[in-house]
């Protein structure tokens, strides 16, 4: 059986922070301090009568089931080297960070990495998240198990590699794409469009891949190879190098697909 | 009063012209016939029995209250070049070419450009997607707007330099996009991870910019400027030469995007 992690420790400020940290009240798990180096914590005012915000590692309790360090990846050896925790469990947050990082301060430790896309300013359900879970030891693996399922939903054991895979194809599924809304917004912008024109459109992109493979609903220019739409897309955007040079390589990325496949 | 369009001849096969006749016949018009070069209609077949399909251009009827062109832009000409229709209206569907394109041939004539994504194996409902219309013609105008409100939800008067921005900006948001879901499918594919992972993902980062401006909710390595990981991810993406120099001049965009705004 695994045990009930009930009492948590957060450390961190950022976006995935304050949504963990709702996450696990929402749950009913008690969050017990939250680490902010300013002392702040927007996001979470309507929870900052519950929860006790600490800005100094000395003021750190001791006595937490779990430990979650979701700061950016380059400060975590820094305030891993200045925490001290035994028989404590411990975890990082980040998708690109062996679980090596705590093999030689820590004796119980371990990753867990929900895969989403978290924005202070947007609420979502906390349900139907997969979270990528890595222990060295296995009564970790079910702890956090556990805990990722009662909080998200949906756990998988992931190793350290495969993880650094997942987010790298997190980083083109979301970050990327959401750059190119915000490309999208742009163009429409300098003709005084609305976004709103293609808001069905962005929903509709995302829906058909949740049954299908990308590759099979692939549509637009470069898949149909229309090169005179592709060339006049392109005379649009001489204006904007770095806007005709993505274009240009995605369109012969997907060209290339296409060829690799047939 | 618009006229109301109830006979309804489509000239084409691909995606576009499959959910046209589709939508059509579901908002009670009447598509008399449609055009298929092979005389064939795949993703049809369930309406085959009510729909003449003809494969001559001698064999269009002549009689009805709007003759769609949907067939790709480079076909366009010919096909215009082969059709004489002294008083009826005819649109073509696509995103990029002018209206001009009927200019010498036509007295009455447009524009019927939905702004939606559309594959053959995909079923989706047919309301809240936005139609670009554009006639020479404001009895024109009319006719097809009530026509795209009846069957789409929406319409919208566009005119043609407009229309190929929100075409340049639909390859973007939906083309592009769904080309990066397929990117991370076989990265995730190499080490053998499901792509359900990333799924969930997919959805959120679409629906985030439903309410939301796109830089308003954009997350990730790059907008964090968090130069460790896009260097991890870089170095990990050595061996693709393509996707490597795609990472790396969207984190770039994303970073001047940023600096621009700031």
């Amino acid at each position: 059986m695994p045990a009930n992690i009930q009492n948590i420790i957060v450390l961190g400020s950022g976006n995935l922070a304050v949504h963990l940290v709702r996450a696990f009240v929402l749950a009913g798990k008690n969050v017990r301090q939250v680490y902010s180096r300013s002392g702040k914590l927007p996001g979470l005012n309507d929870m900052a009568g519950n929860i006790e915000i600490i800005h100094d590692l000395q003021d750190m309790s001791k006595d937490a089931d779990l430990y979650v360090l979701s700061v950016p990846d380059h400060a975590l050896p820094e305030i891993i080297s200045r925490i001290t925790l035994p028989d404590h469990l411990i975890v990082h947050t980040s998708g690109s960070v062996s679980i090596d990082v705590f093999k030689d301060r820590f004796r119980y430790y371990g990753v867990f990495y929900p895969v989403q896309t978290f924005s202070k300013k947007k609420t979502l359900a906390y349900k139907n998240i997969p979270v990528c879970i890595e222990s060295n030891d296995p009564a970790g693996i079910q702890d956090l198990t556990k805990l990722a399922e009662d909080v998200f939903g949906q756990a998988c054991e992931i190793d350290s590699p495969a993880r650094l895979k997942i987010h790298m194809a997190a980083v083109f599924a979301s970050n990327f794409t959401n750059h190119l809304y915000d490309i999208a917004h742009d163009l429409l912008d300098s003709s005084d469009i609305p976004f709103d024109i293609i808001r069905p459109l962005i929903m509709e992109a995302a829906a058909k891949v949740q049954a299908d493979h990308p590759a099979s609903v692939q549509t637009g220019p470069a898949q149909r190879g229309d090169h005179s739409i592709i060339e006049k897309h392109l005379k649009e955007l001489a204006g904007s190098p770095d806007l005709h040079d993505i274009y240009k390589k995605i369109s012969d990325s997907i060209i290339s697909f296409k060829r690799s496949r047939s």
